[in-house]
């Protein structure tokens, strides 16, 4: 018997053994997201992340990625390398746990989401081409600080204006607004969202028309201080209220747009598609186009929707809406958790009942991550103010 | 002889406890570079940075700021923390030390300098109002994509354009250009160095007129992949090549600028100061202002200059640069480390034997870090185009 199991427990090992030596790629390449001249971390054509770091006095060192911490394992010279299970294409954050402080890889450059500033890795896929940087014209991406009254605070927000926006100056511009998910600010877009790249790639081709894009920040309070934003107390948004009243009205008044409801479009993700959509449902006179990416007003909810309740009783009349809204765009990540699928799916059968045109988009092999918005945004951008 | 030392070690220990308690303000604050939400690192009063993260398991944690390492303290609940002596103002890249990994604090936002994006602290200066950020009007600053033939790459400079650039679409504006310095890049100064705050702030009081500033990446070598820039290999630079052939018809065109040399001022920091003197020099009938913050093309050299080799003589004929050039301004910092100060001293002994006529300006009680640069630009941009 005790040999018995000592066989089991030795071809299982060899068997283990086998399966991981053959199904480690060794074309580990250097993240394009990497820093200036650091190798690592790397990623193979197995979609595996490798992460390296020196720590000659470290007991235990993580790579904790998409849920799940990795142990690396510590070479002669101090060095600690390991590698994840494949991940889906696309941009993940990630961080290193080093005898249990999470921190950023300092191989890693750095980006703003899952509500901390930190490391980010891409994984090539096969339809990088759209969001690739090209030799082709290319728009610009402007900080734009502003003194908010409603929240009594500075505020910013980053504004895409295309290619020529400065040479042609009598022309003017539709405009798109768009906004980031929970945890995130107003550099997710034009940083890991790559909104220019996309933007400059649809344009060159013909297959957008140019446009303004304002990314601003979806956290606003109504606050004496609010340097500090304190968002797990759940205080009142007043977004809304700063979109409408102050953000577009400085574009219209800073850039040369075209200022009229036929000429705007809002979008976001997740939670920006929820504050989006009811943002365009109160304000049908300022906006004309709407794009939902992964995230609908009815979050986290997959009930029946009640049209005669639900944002107030705004979608119970179908043909005034389709009279209305020029286009009503929803995209969702085929890989997407729970609630999402449900939830959106719930939405989609109230507008199927209520007879709501709309443009659903499902992004492939993809989940709540950002490869489905830069998909979404793609799709999306290419259907505007045509 | 026993009790003698006995008493002398008790006697030293209550005194250097009393000296350590008396020493350590308990006023520290969020340091003001911090991550939204985040309540370390901080500063206090006596300008000591507290640095504290959890770190359980690990058997050191140090605070790596200015050259020295803190050891940091564990609590039962396994956070580290840890103080640093006195720093100057101003601002400063730092960094934690977990068990012999050098990383970023996961606590504050991220700079490029130093050959890597890492961690930054703002030490509050006596002077800061100057590039505070207040309610004022706000110039933009915007990111610009361009590719380089002369290097076969993709490069990026960022551009402020002033209050009114977008509205005042008649006015034309003249054009500083400003470098970083070595181990930075074209994100410098407009993070860690605050040029638009400082250029906004001088607009708003009428001490500086309205200007487009451009900062591109001082790093340009002829490649043909150039992605990984690979400094340590001491290739020939070209990017008085890229800078003229390339950037500034580039911003002449894209940007409604005044396109000629009275209108046009260049000057730069530490490696970017020599960098610019040298452009400066051998393009005169493109610039007319010259500013050198920190740095000088004899650089490290303190020896007497000998005029009729250094630069290829540009410096021979005083009497006619004195016409040519409008303004030629040098800065350092107090505290400066060598070869700055004789290096630049050598390099003002040379202007003052050819009767060359300067602006010189110390900065108090800096060394070769950002306040100096920040007020260099602050002194020097009120002085250009008037």
């Amino acid at each position: 018997m005790k040999l018995f199991l000592y066989t089991v427990v030795l071809n299982f090992g060899i068997y283990f053994q086998s399966v991981c030596a053959q199904s480690m790629a060794e074309d580990f390449k250097p993240s394009s997201l990497n820093q200036p001249e650091k190798m690592f971390p790397q990623v193979n054509s197995q979609r595996r992340v490798r992460a390296s770091i020196s720590a000659p006095n470290a007991n235990k060192v993580q790579l904790d990625l998409g849920g799940v911490k990795y142990d690396m394992k510590k070479d002669s010279n101090g060095v600690w390398t390991g590698e994840s299970n494949p991940q889906d294409e696309g941009f993940h954050y990630y961080q290193l746990n080093i005898d249990g402080a999470s921190v950023p890889d300092p191989g890693s450059l750095y980006f703003y989401g899952a509500g901390r500033w930190g490391s980010g890795i891409e994984i090539p896929s096969a339809d990088q081409d759209f969001f690739a940087l090209k030799n082709v014209p290319h728009g610009l991406v402007s900080e734009n600080i502003y003194f908010s009254k409603l929240t009594n605070s500075f505020r910013r927000c980053f504004v895409y204006t295309p290619d020529g926006y400065n040479e042609n100056i009598k022309a003017r511009y539709p405009v798109l607004y768009l906004q980031h998910g929970s945890f995130e600010d107003e550099t997710g877009w034009s940083s890991q969202g790559k909104v220019n790249l996309i933007l400059d790639n649809l344009i060159a081709s013909k297959k957008a028309i140019p446009m303004i894009i304002v990314m601003d920040n979806g956290y606003a309070y109504k606050s004496e201080n609010n340097e500090i934003k304190e968002r797990s107390k759940q205080r009142e948004s007043i977004f809304e209220d700063v979109l409408i009243q102050e953000v577009v009205p400085m574009i219209d008044a800073k850039f040369r747009t075209i200022a009229k409801r036929e000429s705007r479009a809002i979008a976001g993700l997740s939670m920006g598609a929820n504050q989006t959509m009811r943002i365009m449902m109160n304000h049908l006179d300022t906006f004309s186009y709407y794009g939902g990416f992964s995230g609908t007003a009815n979050y986290p909810n997959s009930d029946v929707i009640d049209v005669a309740t639900f944002l107030d009783g705004k979608y119970k009349d179908g043909n005034t809406l389709n009279k209305q809204i020029k286009l009503f765009w929803l995209g969702l990540g085929t890989k997407e958790p729970a609630p999402f699928p449900k939830s959106i799916g719930a939405f989609r059968n109230m507008l199927e009942q209520q007879g709501i045109k709309y443009v659903y988009y499902e992004s492939p092999e993809t989940a709540h991550e950002w490869l489905t918005w830069r998909r979404c945004l793609n799709q999306f951008a290419s259907q505007l103010f045509k």
